[in-house]
């Protein structure tokens, strides 16, 4: 696998200069990023595409070839697969699709006929019927969308099942300031599936935390044994769709897999130590969460709010899933009452009520629940007005200290870009990660927590 | 009411100069919207402030007012409200905290006497204990935050027992496209609470949809009659927090109510025909689809997406939430077949598969969909791509053509700003709304039949 997302070379079958084909879309990425190494478009009929020498076939071509990404019809696909193992090309990208996904038998012969030759000879093939694959870290963008360049740089390995939900995940991954390492389209999924992708995410270095959307598998028992081989190791967020029966007929038809049996999926991911989110927007909050914060070292966490309401919001969040809000101890209560008057919330959720616009205030009570250690995560909640629009400038000193050593989740709300550059310094340096609405800061804390307890192995759903 | 509302004139109690105090942010707020209204601000030390002549009390004003915003600390408030009384104030914006939220009981017998003299002489109280009022038809900001200024114009009318709720809920509007009309910050609710609210809100020509932010209320009865009475007349959106035992606790401090009996909210607002959801996000969503689409004729939708995985994830809401996706009856398979190749998932979920990048597939089967009169709603998921990119503007036509004929709600998912402004275009026209995940799309869709079928008297949970 190591060749296909660290290429030196990589060959392009089916290049084309026609902007109506997915071989100048490919191209057309390929090119665009800031990949270093060798591109080579092949093209029989081309002697140079987008400034680059084409060559007839990947016989010709003037090096060996780390990676091939093939875009041509499937009926031409198993002699350029013959051609790949002839020329011992080390990693396929096959995005074209007509394989097993298509409505007749043809389609999945043709595709285990590839898979026949591509095992024979050792070569992973990710694909067919897939967007592509992307590495930011070496700027590899092998895939038919430029756009999915624009997605920061960083350590959550991708795997989805759909291009189309790849891409959603990635546009708002954009939005979301959480960047993204390798990307995969593991599509009809011919001798690359969930279980070798995952083993190869486990062992990559530049893969913090592992992100999932699966539609159905033919064989969940092998992702099952892969993930609890690694549990603990690196979060792996899992959100499986085709949960009802139309949807699971859709899925069929979708990647050619069977979806069906939830419960046994459900059960079986959540035992092996999967961490099971319920929809695209968990999954990427998630992700960001485990991304950039460390872990609680146990689930008593705070809610800190310069207002009453979104307190009680996240407060109803953070019970249902699992998160203990518990009293303060007596010295942190003093301590606690010795900042705020009698008038506010002092308890947990906290409100500062009246204070809320007093920094001074907020910092004590932050050092004070920060340097608590019965208080293992930070949840802080401030909605911008004209008395605080300098508050997170002013509690960063104090949340850079404590950065990597207690995780703090905000929601820090504002209108239009007030606070955005602030937010997004504070997450690039690890030091909290932020949410726009109350019960998505506390359903990520609360979800910190549960992955601490798959690593401690207190949770098994 | 409508003196809160549409004041000609209003008088600030406690206008100040001084940047720290409320009474400079409210004035700010009063003079720096569009307001076009006389502002008098009183304070018995200056003469003038902002660069509006001030005047020592309410009974020195040279015009009769019509609405008193006051900011003056607790203790002076009751004196105020008596020269409210007497110069015959017709509404008033009591903002100053210090009533029945705090620990000890003269707030509470301090709040009781204020209500016992604006009840003698039929004057509305907002608040106390509150960021204020808008009204946006009119520029009127009567709050501490000039930020909330910023919101879009619009027909949605928004109740909050929460200020950092009501900021929170109104900044995403403004990240949401959705406007506001009227904005009410309830707190302690002297004499106005939810159900008089609600009251004015149903009769009100400017308001078409109602959100409601709810902790607690003392007589949630009253509540439920009157939500009850107008049952199906406008649509009212209720998101109560204060579900688990000490978020209820929370609440109670925080704006001085009972929340507790969750149970009996839930049961009794779903039985009284108000829509229920479950976190901000959802509230949002919902009144944006609720605001611009009309309503489904029965529960009867079709998805068509350009991509697979979407079209799973999104049926698996819409079936958990009551939104049936039929097969096509024969005539429209038919005319289906007669556009997509076999290759492509032609039932309902739709996905054009290869066609994804096809205008002309796409127009014909959004024609067909919208075309048939035994499909109510459509969800409609397009994913950006360089083959795409003029979707939304050639579809633009055909979805003007239909708007207001039949609810089209969209996930186009796109990177950065790329399809933002002709997405606001087609939203301003109300031919459709759009969410930035297949989930939240699914989930607002099928909402908007939840309240059809509230409204037909089929749902009474």
């Amino acid at each position: 696998m190591e060749a296909i997302f660290f290429p030196r070379t990589v060959a392009l079958v089916g290049a084309s200069d026609n902007s109506k084909k997915l071989g100048f879309d490919v191209l057309n990425s390929l090119k665009n990023g800031e990949y270093k190494g060798k591109i080579f478009p092949i093209n029989p009929r081309k002697r140079e595409i987008m400034g680059l020498k084409a060559y007839p076939s990947l016989r010709q071509t003037p090096e060996a070839i780390d990676l091939a990404v093939i875009v041509v019809p499937a009926s031409m696909v198993l002699e350029v697969i013959r051609e790949c193992v002839e020329v011992k090309v080390r990693g396929v990208v096959l995005i074209s699709g007509g394989f097993k996904e298509i409505e007749n038998d043809l389609g999945a012969q043709l595709q285990s006929e590839i898979a026949n030759l591509a095992d024979g000879a050792g070569i992973p093939v990710i694909g067919p019927n897939t967007f592509g694959i992307l590495n930011r870290k070496i700027g590899l963008n092998a895939s038919f969308s430029l756009e999915l360049s624009g997605v920061k740089g960083g350590n959550v390995g991708l795997l989805t099942q759909s291009g189309g939900m790849a891409h959603i995940i990635t546009y708002l991954s954009m939005s979301s300031n959480l960047g993204l390492g390798k990307i995969m389209g593991l599509g009809n999924r011919c001798n690359i599936d969930f279980p070798q992708a995952i083993s190869y995410l486990m062992e990559d270095a530049d893969t913090k935390v592992i992100g999932v959307y699966l539609e159905g598998i033919d064989n969940p028992r092998l992702l099952i044994d892969v993930a609890k081989k690694h549990r603990g190791r690196k979060p792996i967020v899992i959100y499986k769709s085709g949960q009802s029966k139309r949807s699971e007929k859709a899925a069929l038809s979708h990647t050619g897999s069977l979806a069906g049996r939830h419960e046994i999926y459900v059960g079986g991911f959540c035992q092996a130590g999967m961490l099971w989110v319920d929809s695209t927007e968990e999954l990427i909050d998630t992700l960001k969460v485990l991304n950039f914060l460390p872990l609680p070292q146990d689930g008593t966490a705070v809610i800190v709010s310069g207002q009453g309401g979104p307190a009680i919001t996240s407060s109803d969040v953070c019970e249902k899933m699992g998160l203990t809000l518990a009293p303060f101890n007596p010295s942190t209560q003093d301590m606690i009452n010795g900042v705020l008057p009698p008038l506010t919330m002092r308890s947990n959720p906290l409100d500062l009520g009246p204070s809320w616009n007093n920094v001074e205030s907020l910092k004590s009570i932050l050092r004070i629940v920060l340097e608590d250690r019965y208080i293992s995560a930070v949840l802080l909640i401030i909605v911008y007005g004209p008395a605080n629009r300098h508050f997170i400038r002013e509690l960063s000193g104090l949340l850079m200290e404590w950065k990597t050593r207690k995780p703090v989740v905000s929601c820090f709300s504002y209108p239009s870009e007030k606070w955005a550059k602030d937010i997004e310094d504070l997450e690039d340096a690890c030091a909290l990660v932020n949410y726009p609405t109350p019960e998505r800061a506390a359903r990520a804390i609360s979800n910190l927590w549960k992955y601490q307890k798959i690593k401690m192995g207190v949770l098994s759903h």
